[in-house]
């Protein structure tokens, strides 16, 4: 019976790493911790700002659920907190809810975040985290590049200091257009100012630092401290010019302190309707945590386990709608940092927390006079990697059903909003993988004289025999596909007159479900019917554990053989007895292109 | 160029075989069209009991539609006309459009026929008759199952003298126990009697017609006549016992002579109300229809090409709809009839139609004092051969998945109606196809000492080399398993800290889509990141077609071995270059239970 504290480490990771925790360790979060929270300040605010929460539910965010991640969690340098793509989700859900900004919209959210965490937790305790495989890789793509370009356009509408709305791009550029006379001039040219010198430093900032001499690992940190560079810049700007009262809009009063821990609303009305976007939240959030997380811990050879993701980032959530927060997931960029920083273990995080909370003991004064634009012009640079429009071509080019999932995906997205371009996305991922498996590949084949290789008679010139057909299927036959080989094998027959014997050649099968076996015992039952016998050769271990015992097996007409050849010289020889030997046989007629 | 004549027998396959036509073929299909028509008279009527609709629309559907599918269909067997599932799925599309019995109830059955057969025609034309294999045959069997018990409940009131009602198990035995006291004794005798008559007919007629000298093939098809003689005998019963005046309901007038021609209505919204019940019969009549053609179609050795099959079956529906019939599909039991009867082309349908024709003309008189509790019998007693409970335990047996996608098909057509039924049955199919394929089977392999050939390590004595691990991938790569490998092999690199090489071995990878190509990538990436080689061996010609010139062959760190003995030799040796040659390796360990 392994030890309470190795069962328990099962379940709290950090129980296993702690034991070797020492000084050093201890060092690299701390300044990890320092980096990630100078560059989460203003990200959760202008997270707060897209989902259309009060700045203080970005800052909440940023604490109890980087503790709670950090005790759950596997990746030692995820940075969970809140990301561009969930608080578009979010604002998303909610704008049929409530108002933008009223109590009942922030407790909405509150129960949204905490919904989220209990999916998350339940797929995570009942291990069904391959739900979120529904999610293809196309969907995801065309989804978030889609979501970049919305939330591009939601902040426009800050940069130009008008009042932006709609879940999609029409209602967007609608909005934009009907109220471009409003344009509030200081705000646009701090927006333009802050964008512009994002851009700049993006581009060029680490190298004019390691030109300046700082290591290239350095260089790269300290560029992305920009936005607080353009942070601390602006307000400082917006509080001497007085910009407030020239129509620049501000964070304005931050409460200080940290949050009070209270449930959500249990209405289960509100519950709901919370329902689907809670599903797309939890899933794409978790598929976009788990791809960063893995991706960073292959660099240090750790491991990532999904399962224990979703109970981490579960409690997380959970975390955040008890805490004044929105949902959270792992970001991007910021778990890059995180990692380069150097951050050792989920601690860094915990201490990021810590961060936070000082940050909303000792900041929210100033904080009051930051401008909105200088956080919209943070998020518009951000999102830029979020955006992958050669994504669509590679994809197409690579397969079509694909390229149309993901095209399908981002275009509804764009105009109908982000639950019904996923869903459709997910629709049509499973409705196209169902279409290109219902023709599966098989081939007639044959001999190559004088070895044991059998292959496509079309491709190859190869011995075979007219009395004899062998057919490779090169697909697991499953209900989809199963009529198609009925189809396939009756046409066989009624083709060829002579036909005695069929082979099916399973070594591309992997599985047989009940239709497919069905069918298996039609094209049997049928074959007998014409005269024709049926055999098997080359199945799998675990596909013929399930043959055995079942209706087909007892009524097989043939034999099941190990191998082609086998096959092959058990029917070739039965169908030609008088011809054993002869060095040319007039029966074999090798076809190099039937 | 083919002559056109070829080219329209592509389109009308009775062009292509009526050229062999001649005077024995026409005798044979005279002869089974006699016997289908004395199948067909009541079997029509009972069927428009059962879909809620005068009696005459059975019959109407039993001509132009039998002629149409001569014409186009591809099976010389298949008798095309109203069927019980069909006429079932009928009365629960209609139940909430318009009153049973009614102009508005008759004309939204045309509709729904000439509905059906446009999808069917689409699909045909469109060549999308792989739609069809969404139904897997878990589904198909649960529903028909189910179908069958429902119809059988439907038609117990007829047989109790009461008005039954309901469109699932519960609304119909509530209805039935509400009229108890109704039961009409007259009705109750003459039912029982049928019910008895039919039952009796069906386990000893045969035998006892072939101890009385009958031929096995005539005892058989003469036994199948049992319902002609109970319609004969109860109508000359009800006639000479006024019975009608008694409460026995009696089919009543049924108008004398052909159908009118019309077109149904096209009124936007019936049709948009109609849809998912037109669905669901098209493909329901098509999978039940090409099943049947294509079991007989093997006993000659005849091929049936189910696209055109789709075809044929849309005109006939759409013919059904113009002449005031229902939808119509192939029947089981009289389709084997008329193959028994030695039906030898499609035209023995079209003088089945000229039979029902005459009948229409010649027969109504008598047949308004045919009991309807008759008719039910019949229905009860035919459909005892779709009823397939133990198929339930069958599926269960050998598999979960389709034991759970049966179960649940049944059981929620049972009690909550038919198309919620067959739609959750759908969902559920794909949902755990996908499920099953989410977690490939895949296995470490190592070398059998002194082979080619490579075996499980858990399973076999095999060599393997602790900086080389080759991992089989048994399954097809897409999104729905896609990350587990990710998963899958970064839990290897994590595990075996020597390790410098991975292979995956494809040779059942049978296709890898854009979301398993991304896994792969990020594979390759990680793997990169991690000090770790990734190499393929034995991927199959076209998927190797599809990876060249994508990033990941571009990436790619190791090479493409043609087979998995290349990929042992060269990295082996590159790994262990001062060991070659060397009998007994250190570093081989040769695992036999790992």
């Amino acid at each position: 019976m392994p030890m309470l504290s190795t069962r328990l480490a099962r379940w709290i990771p950090l129980i296993g790493w702690l034991r070797d925790y020492h000084r050093d360790t201890l060092t690299r979060d701390l300044l990890a911790a320092v980096i990630v929270t100078m560059m989460l300040v203003p990200q959760a605010l202008a997270y707060a700002l897209l989902a259309g929460l009060p700045p203080e539910v970005g800052l909440y965010a940023s604490m109890l659920p980087l503790v709670l991640y950090a005790l759950f969690g596997t990746s030692a340098t995820l940075a969970v907190g809140p990301v561009a793509v969930a608080s578009l989700m979010t604002a998303s859900a909610l704008a049929d809810i409530a108002v933008s900004g009223t109590a009942e919209y922030v407790g909405a959210a509150l129960v949204l975040a905490f919904f989220s965490g209990v999916l998350l937790l339940g797929m995570g305790l009942l291990r069904m985290g391959f739900l979120a495989n529904f999610l293809s890789h196309p969907v995801i793509s065309g989804f978030v590049t889609a979501s970049g370009i919305l939330i591009a356009a939601s902040q426009l509408s800050h940069i130009l200091g008008i009042n932006g709305s709609g879940n999609n791009l029409i209602e967007m550029a609608t909005g934009l257009a009907s109220q471009l006379n409003e344009i509030n001039v200081f705000t646009l040219l701090l927006g333009m100012g802050v964008w512009g010198f994002l851009l700049i430093c993006r581009r060029y900032l680490k190298a004019w630092l390691t030109d300046a001499g700082l290591s290239v690992r350095h260089a790269e940190l300290l560029s992305k401290a920009a936005p607080v560079l353009a942070v601390i810049a602006t307000t400082l700007l917006a509080w001497w010019l007085t910009l407030g009262e020239h129509g620049v809009a501000l964070v304005g009063d931050v409460p200080s302190g940290l949050p009070a821990l209270a449930l959500p609303s249990m209405d289960p009305g509100l519950w709901a309707t919370l329902l689907p976007a809670a599903i797309l939240i939890s899933l794409v959030g978790f598929v976009e945590s788990v791809s960063v997380a893995q991706t960073l811990a292959a660099k240090r050879r750790q491991r990532i386990d999904p399962n224990q993701e979703l109970i981490a980032l579960g409690l997380a959530n959970m975390g955040a709608g008890v805490s004044g927060g929105s949902p959270v997931s792992g970001g991007f960029s910021r778990s890059v940092v995180n990692f380069e920083a150097g951050a050792a273990t989920p601690l860094a995080g915990a201490f990021t927390a810590i961060g936070i909370a000082i940050a909303t003991l000792v900041l929210t004064e100033p904080l009051a006079y930051l401008p909105k634009a200088t956080l919209a012009a943070t998020i518009i640079v951000a999102i830029g990697t979020l955006i992958d429009l050669p994504a669509v071509r590679e994809a197409w080019s690579y397969s079509r059903a694909d390229g149309v999932a993901m095209l399908a995906t981002l275009l509804l997205t764009l105009v109908h909003g982000v639950e019904s371009g996923i869903l459709v996305g997910v629709a049509l991922s499973i409705g196209l993988h169902l279409y290109r498996t219902s023709r599966p590949h098989s081939a007639l084949v044959g001999r190559v004289p004088g070895s044991e290789h059998f292959r496509n008679v079309q491709r190859h010139r190869v011995e075979t025999d007219e009395r004899l057909a062998i057919l490779r299927v090169d697909e697991s036959l499953y209900f989809a596909n199963a009529r198609y080989l009925e189809d396939t094998v009756m046409a066989l027959t009624a083709h060829q007159p002579g036909l005695e014997h069929i082979v099916l050649a399973c070594q591309a099968v992997n599985g047989v479900d009940a239709s497919a076996l069905k069918s298996l015992e039609a094209i049997n039952a049928r074959l007998r019917d014409a005269g024709v016998t049926l055999h098997m050769a080359e199945v799998k271990g675990p596909v013929m554990d399930r043959l055995k015992g079942t209706e087909f097996c007892r009524e097989l007409t043939g034999q099941v053989f190990l191998s082609t050849y086998d096959a092959w010289c058990e029917l070739r020889d039965e169908a030609l007895p008088n011809q054993l030997g002869s060095p040319v046989d007039a029966s074999v007629n090798v076809a190099a292109s039937e």
